[in-house]
């Protein structure tokens, strides 16, 4: 039997690499990531992950990505975007520009990409396109304007999205990380937390894979996750 | 290897009994409500399915059961509060004292089974709490006065209890249902709706299920559900 | 002219006596609460404020009173609910006859002094009912299991109401307050805060008169105030 | 005495021209839009309205513009973020850069508008800067793909500036409007609806005026207005 196709972006060292071993458990994955390094690694040791360098911010770049991916594989059946840029400082401070990139990698390529991949779900009458954000999809905390605005913007765009596309077949679902997600340079800057402080990217990915395959009687679009140990502040 | 023991309050035809054939699979589970009757039929039929008839508004009955359970079976390890008493109409012509009880079936026995089963939990280091609701957890929407006060206290009550447990090891999770649970009642006054319209009992228990044993860096308090077609009003 | 009546209830030395003080000046006042004493001061320093002791939870009780003030005074415009207990400590050792107590104060009342003072306000076609809160009444903080619920009851109810009214020219309104109010016991318990750490009965009292009084095309059900200095943390 | 500058973008026939009006009584008001039409009609009518006309995306003519108004007039107390764009349409036809254009015009020209007058209002110690918004900065309905998501990232970055100025004396607050607003357009398009269905612009400038002067110890910054006969959806 065909295996479907599995696209994600942000393939970085953390959630992107955890997402990538968790579905290529199941499926051909299509890896996007600015730099082929790591997805070239990738590539060699899992079969089914396979690496296409691209900038989402490009979308002349992406869109010929999304299609050479087709060709190659296949339409995909599930896309995770998780491809991430923030910011943080005072709003005096920061560059303004900033909010504006981060506003195009982190909610444009997310309707660019929808743009491309919900049609053949649509036709397909399935498919799932999960979304990894955090708390500031919800809130702005001080020194956050750069970053925050961009995340409430792509959660309130994947709702947009999932209301259309739900009575289609097609789920979209938003995972909001409540927590500091265990990585190299978040266990070197947070160097005094035991290891109960930190969200595992593997149980993140594990997250997106459920969501991408909910039962129809009983979606979710919002999810937020938070380690047991942790102090808690999202009311949600 | 010794069965872990699952609690599982109103056991009714729909949400209730699925819960327990979900459990059931892998627990050895104490089935309560009021009437005997189910719960000796799935006693029958599930050979892990043990019934506890029981009043949960009647708090020395229900302090009297969970010791009987424990003594019969073991400290719970997870336990499901699904008891759920409703209402409808004006806050001006329904009787007040309605309010009430159904504050103590929804609010305040949950406070009572949580303080006699948490201890056990939190001495374990481990165990989950999960609660049934739905979007009167969120709202209050006109002619339900009655009600929708007794799911948001109990949606409080939970959260309040879930950052205190956390730390220690215990789960406690709440999931709202946005939609028409499928009930052959429920069939009845939706009698023109597609299949598609309900939430599947099964698939409310499966949610449930999954909440109780979700890995410890990834918890979820507030899980909202919804069927793929249907129309969705609850911003969350 | 005759002035219009207002009832408030929960008259203690903070916001209640700021209530009464500001809607004396344009209103008569029927003020409430179990003890006497500071109602007979108020009573006697404004010629506008009268002193109705009364238990809120005492429904036959409360019922007299409103009666009472019917007869004396005419049928209240406006009603504040402003009478509150709470309760703090773990969910385990607090005795959970508090929280059905606090429901009975915070949440019962309500809904009996709303019966007894709505069907005067449609008649009228206008009127307003304002109820004073805190953040509990959107979150569960850990050992607020005996008071959140109740606070999250309460405002649920109000939004109930308000959806019911609404439609018929009663308008209600829920003030949250997300700070520490400036009262003789918190500025012992919090003797290190500045000034500007606590907000102020006075504007409390004139946020609650200036929702009684909203024009009818742009009302709000919820408003949060706090402190411009203070540590902001509901997301609301 | 000399009155204080209020600066108003966004000053189109309906909420834009009721907010010069309201300020105008008590401020000189810089009024900002793109077309100098209706702008120098109010100039000639409210002595102390002033035309400044410009598009608020165009960042170099909209820093000259409030550099303009700061010699002309002096620098702005209180600023009020009225400009907007919106679309409508499903995410898969919509074009792509209408989004990128609309968060440009919502949200990007409020942090340019920001960054250009916080810095005086910090050093006064005092100010104001109020945002005019709507449900969409709440939630993303079906076919809002093209507008919600700019409408919730300018909720946001008003957060993140709340947080950071409130704590300097400068208040930041925003008002959503869940109601169709009452203008020429809205009124054919909604021609069969009662007055009541409308919410006032007159009395949405009110609310924008009295955010802008609220007591220090309650302020709000999510302030949500509805008319009084409204079916009423946001959960807010």
């Amino acid at each position: 039997m065909t295996k479907k196709i599995c696209l994600i972006t942000g393939v970085g060292p953390g959630t992107g690499t955890a997402l990538v071993r968790r579905f290529a458990a199941e499926y051909e994955v299509a890896m996007l990531a600015r730099s082929n390094e790591r997805l070239a690694q990738l590539a060699q040791e899992l079969p089914s992950a396979h690496a296409y360098p691209c900038d989402v911010t490009n979308t002349p770049q992406l869109m010929h990505v999304v299609e050479q991916i087709r060709q190659d594989l296949g339409a995909p059946a599930v896309v995770v975007h998780n491809a991430v840029r923030g910011a943080f400082g005072s709003f005096l401070e920061i560059e303004p520009e900033v909010l504006e990139e981060n506003f195009r990698i982190n909610t444009m390529s997310l309707l660019h990409l929808a743009r491309a991949t919900a049609p053949a779900m649509i036709k397909a009458g399935e498919g799932a396109l999960v979304i990894t954000g955090n708390t500031s999809a919800y809130r702005g905390m001080a020194y956050f304007a750069g970053f925050a605005p961009t995340k409430a913007a792509q959660r309130v765009l994947g709702e947009a999205m999932a209301r259309e596309l739900g009575p289609k077949g097609v789920h979209v679902a938003y995972v909001a990380i409540d927590a500091v997600i265990d990585l190299e340079w978040t266990r070197k800057r947070y160097a005094d937390k035991p290891d109960d402080f930190f969200c595992q990217p593997a149980d993140i990915a594990e997250e997106c894979f459920r969501l991408a395959h909910q039962p129809r009687s009983a979606w979710t679009y919002a999810s937020v996750i938070r380690p047991f140990g942790e102090n808690w502040t999202l009311n949600a």
